[in-house]
Order: structure tokens, then C-alpha cells, then sequence
């Protein structure tokens, strides 16, 4: 169906009927000027958001829009639990182009309510309207916290442990494998002008062994189990944030909020089997992956000396370096033993 | 200066320097996974979300960036008013196409502030990322009130008076106006290819006479000093929305959502002069242009018939209408006597 056959009321409605606001703290969602919200007394309020445009940040060739509306959700919850605080409402804006129709924006909405549900994070509002051209997404997440459990990026202190969670380096891996196998495809419609339909309808591209990579880029997770692992250990992080731009620029921004240095050990990076694999096979340096991929959406934190005995315990968490005094600088320690100062070279969405 | 070269972090370290936090509530804004507000107590929070596309909602031709700045951040404080409430933060995300320079996003940024510093309302976050064409802008905007001062659009009951603030269809005649002396430059540009560079240097629009159309579509005023009066004088609003899509569409929105009728008079539509001048001008007819011109930014409330002396002590607040019961219908009453039903014109951004 045709999204002008709608409107924009018209198509608002059948988005949002049936949606269930399971927050407490949810008063009021769709249908005035404004969402109403109740915070729960004692708590501050965390604002994330996350603007999406179609062909910078994703390329619905390869990425399903149900997977779409997972993503954008996952990653503004992401960034709440970064700050230790629990998610409770988000509202979503849409431009829609033409060549979209109604069960396209209910597929990518389909996927945004996944999303929610699995958090328990309820939509209260958004914006609805039309583009010129493509798609955008954009979404604002709105969480809370008791004051003192809040961590901030500017808290690391020296000798602190730094940690992450999971594992790097995968989504970035599964970005490479999608475009390979777009490349091999636009390579065979192009050889074959005849009877390119028969290779649009038969094309099946290869991600035998690699599912996993696949996974981590059309469908991360928002790490709740570890801050609610975390939680139960005791253990209070003095900075933390979520790694989207890459493993080294994060750390740049802890170390650098925080007036202090750090030293990193390539062999405690936790890396899958499957991302190294892929490394190999496309002859990049897996190391550099890690670092520098981003789309991770793993937690990057620093705890107290104190707490290392507790952080072992705790599944899916690895230590991999610590904090050190601003003028020794931020070291990467290679498996040799040599030394390099970290880098930056995250995505550059302006470059 | 080329965007690319200060990358998205120069960029944002550019816009975002020098931002003062003002309001109490804002504790950290800028420059961690997430802003964080400590809600003023028992309030409740108030949240509201626009994206706004190139080509669609404003056109570069003849908005200046400023201005759209200006514009893009008071539309949203007015829904936040629309509620009674007071606006306390905003969210900026923008994506930008290559035609920008850093300049221009900074024009557009000092609109922002400018707004912002009018209201008392703080920048605490956003994401600043790139666009294949065009400009996108998502605001979101963030407000409190305690509870009992909230105005939903549901509360019209029978009897209740119809209120506007300011007047009606004056931005929409002033982007008739605008689009008129754009169409008269497009046609002197294509009538003389030879020297088309010097009608760019030299074409003057003539907006001789409607300047007062031209401010109320480039530069619309959200209407804090309405909801202060109200306070003041001890009205209490029934029910209250801000007149963004035309007063048709907005007075069905409160009547279907309250489940009563209205009748309202055609004679009592606050109309400006240049407004109803434009009009002849255009040979269109002026009320139509009032009830679904839209980008209004007034705010339209009902309020118990015991407060019609008060309302009446309220400058720059008409009375156009009441509340019937909802079988009754929508009316508009003409000046000849002549009934019609409303119908929702508004601007359909997806039609």
C-alpha cells in the first residue's frame, strides 16, 4: 500500500495502535504535543539521540528493515547503559521517500518494537513525515537513574582496571562480508546484461562460517546483562561508556575526560574465532579491526584495583589493560612487546 | 571552511563551546554517552520530538539558516507550551550534505541558540553526522510541570469556551509570498541565459508592505507570555494544543480526542491585516487560509464559560467559538449565517 493512500495520521495510527506502555514512568505516550512522563522520585533523567540516514549509515541492498529498526533502537539503549542507567521510553522520528511502502514502515517499526520489548522501553512519541530522498531514522532514548549510580566517561583513575565486555571487531567484520558479496553480485549483473533478473531472483550470497559476524552487525544487543551483572558483584565502574566508534577512540575520550593515560595489551583484546578467521581471509590485521571497527556496541569500562578479584567472576568481561598517570600517554603493548601510541581512527561520518 | 577538514568531533567541540548551561536541571549536557537532568521535584517530564528535511519543510532558496535555526528549535518549545509546561532542554541532530560549509552550520547552530537563550533552554546533546542530499534536523525537546498544571488535548467538556492567541494564516501567506517572488526570479533567471549571474547579484524580491507575513513564516514566536497571562489571571485551560497544522485540523484533533462538538465563527478568526491583503491579492480566500494555512505556532485552549470575563482582560487572546455536544458536529459559522462541517486540510507532508 501506498503511504500517501495514509496520510500521516492515517499512518501514525497504524503504527502506534496496540502499542503497550509497560514504564511506570510512561504517563502519556503518542497523541498530544508531548509525551508525559513520571521519573521515579530520587532518579535522574538520561537523553540520548541517534540520527540514521540511508546510504551513510546503512544500505537497505543488504540490511533487512526489520533488522533496521532492531539496530537504531539497540544502539540509544546502548548509550543509557553506558551511563549505568536503566532505559524507560524512546520516541522515534521517520522521514520516509517514495519508493517505501506501508508494509515496509511497518516491517522497520516491527523491528523498533522488538527492540523495546525486549527492554521493557515503551515508544511515547515521534515525528512522521516524508523525504526527498531515502530514508531517515531518528531516535531519542530516555533513561534513569539513582544519582550515585550514574558513571560518567571522566571518572578512571590511576592503576584503575579497563575492561570490556563481549567481544571487538565482529560487526566491522560482518560490514566487510556484506559488502563483498554485494560486490560479487553487482559484478555478476553487470557481466550478464541478458538475463540479470534470473541472477536478481537466484543470487545467494556466501556467509557459510561466518553467521556470527553477520549477527553482531545487523543485530546487536545493548549490554543490560553486564550492568546488571556488574550491579549484583558490587562492583561500581569509575568511567564507562559504549564503544561505537571503536575500541581506540573510546578509550581516547576516557583517558582524555579523565586527565589520565592507559596501557593496552593486544593479546588480552577479546576477539572472536570467526572475526579472526575473516581477517585472514580478506589479509587485514585483525588487531587493527578491533581497535579501530567500531559498531560494537560493548561496554568499555575502568573499576578500582580493589575490584579485580570480583570482575573475574563475572562471565563475558575482560581486563585488558589499566589506567595510568595522564604523561605516560595511551599505549597499545603489541604481542612483541613494542609499544604505540593509540590512535583514533574511528568512523568518520563527516570525512 | 570544508566540513571534512574539522571532522565530526571538530565540528561538534566548534558548535558546542562556550554553551552555557542556564536551567537547574541541566547537570551535564555535552560530551558523554548521555546528557543527564535532575528533574525539578515532582514534576513531571514533558517530551517532544521534529525532524525537519530539506526540500520538504524548508526550502534554502529563501530561508536563511538562522532563521531556520531559529525556527526548527521554537516549533518544538511551542509543543512543549502547548502543555503548560516549561521547555528546559533540547537534543540537536543534524546530517549534513557536502554543499555546507562550517560556516553555514554555525549560522544555523546561532539560530538554535538564539532561540534557546529567549526561552531559557539549554542545548544538552545531539549527533552531528553527514547526508548524501540535503540538510536533516531533529530536535527534541525537554520540559517539566508539576501534574496538576499539565493541559492535555482531551478536557473540552460542553459550554466551553474556544480560545486563540495572536492571529491566523499570516506564516502561510508569508511562504505564498515567498514562493511568488522565488517563481518571479526563476522565470527572469530562465528568460535571459546570457546574463543570468548578474539577476543573481542583483534580484530584489519585493515584499513591500508584507514584512509582518514574512516574519511570522521565517521567524515564528512560541507563545510563553500566552501561558503566563493564563497563570497569572488563575485560568486554567480545559484543554490546549498549538496551532502547527491548521486551526481546522487541530480543532478536530481536540474535539474527537475530548468526544465533544464545536461551533465556531467564521467573523471571530483573528486575521492580521497584510494577512487578509495577501489574500485579495492572491484572490484566495482568507479564511480558508486561517483555518488550514498552518505553521501558526498560536495556541488554541478551551476554558470553562465562568472564566469569560478574565479571558476577555487577556490581551492578544480571542474567543471564537464554544463547545457543544459532540452529536452537534464540528461547525464553522459563516458570516452570512451559513454552517458548514470542519474538515481537516492541514498540510499533509505525506500526500
Amino acid at each position: 500500500m501506498e503511504i500517501a493512500e495514509l496520510g500521516e495520521f492515517g499512518l501514525i495510527r497504524r503504527l502506534t495502535e496496540n502499542l503497550n506502555n509497560e514504564s511506570p514512568s510512561t504517563l502519556k505516550g503518542v497523541g498530544d504535543d508531548c509525551a508525559v512522563l513520571n521519573p521515579t522520585e530520587g532518579t535522574q533523567t538520561l537523553v540520548t539521540t541517534d540520527l540514521l540516514m540511508e546510504g551513510v549509515h546503512f544500505d537497505l541492498m543488504y540490511v533487512p528493515l526489520k533488522h533496521l529498526g532492531y539496530k537504531a533502537v539497540m544502539v540509544n539503549l546502548s548509550d543509557i547503559y553506558a551511563m549505568n542507567a536503566t532505559p524507560r521510553q524512546i520516541t522515534v522520528s521517520l522521514a520516509i521517500s517514495k519508493k517505501f511502502t506501508v508494509e515496509d514502515i511497518e516491517e522497520l517499526y516491527a523491528g523498533m518494537r522488538l527492540a523495546c520489548e525486549k527492554h521493557h522501553v515503551d515508544i511515547v512519541g515521534g515525528d512522521t513525515t516524508s523525504s526527498l530522498t531515502g530514508l531517515a531514522i531518528s531516535i531519542t532514548a530516555i533513561g534513569e537513574a539513582m544519582p550515585d549510580d550514574i558513571v560518567y566517561r571522566d571518572g578512571a583513575r590511576e592503576t584503575d582496571l579497563i575492561c570490556v565486555s563481549g567481544n571487538l571487531g565482529a560487526s566491522y567484520m560482518g560490514l566487510q562480508l556484506l559488502e563483498r558479496e554485494k560486490a560479487v553480485y553487482d559484478s555478476q549483473i553487470q557481466n550478464s546484461k541478458s538475463n540479470s533478473q534470473n541472477i536478481k531472483d537466484d543470487f545467494q550470497p556466501d556467509f557459510s562460517g561466518y553467521e556470527y559476524l553477520l549477527e553482531r552487525q545487523l543485530k546487536p544487543e545493548a549490554r543490560r546483562d553486564i550492568i546488571e551483572a556488574l550491579a549484583k558483584a558490587g562492583i561500581h565502574p569509575t568511567s564507562m561508556m559504549d564503544i561505537s566508534d571503536g575500541l581506540s577512540s573510546e578509550l581516547m575520550h576516557i583517558c582524555s575526560q579523565s586527565k589520565v593515560g592507559c596501557r593496552v595489551y593486544e593479546d588480552r583484546i577479546p576477539l572472536d574465532y570467526q572475526t579472526a578467521a575473516m581477517a585472514e581471509e580478506l589479509n587485514m590485521n585483525v588487531t587493527t579491526c578491533a581497535l579501530n571497527g567500531g559498531e560494537d556496541y560493548e561496554l568499555l569500562f575502568t573499576i578500582p584495583l580493589t575490584d579485580k578479584d570480583a570482575i573475574e567472576k563475572i562471565e563475558d568481561v575482560k581486563v585488558i589493560g589499566y589506567i595510568t598517570k595522564e604523561n605516560l600517554g595511551k599505549m597499545l603493548i603489541c604481542r612483541d612487546g613494542s609499544e604505540f601510541e593509540l590512535k583514533a581512527q574511528g568512523w568518520n561520518p563527516l570525512k
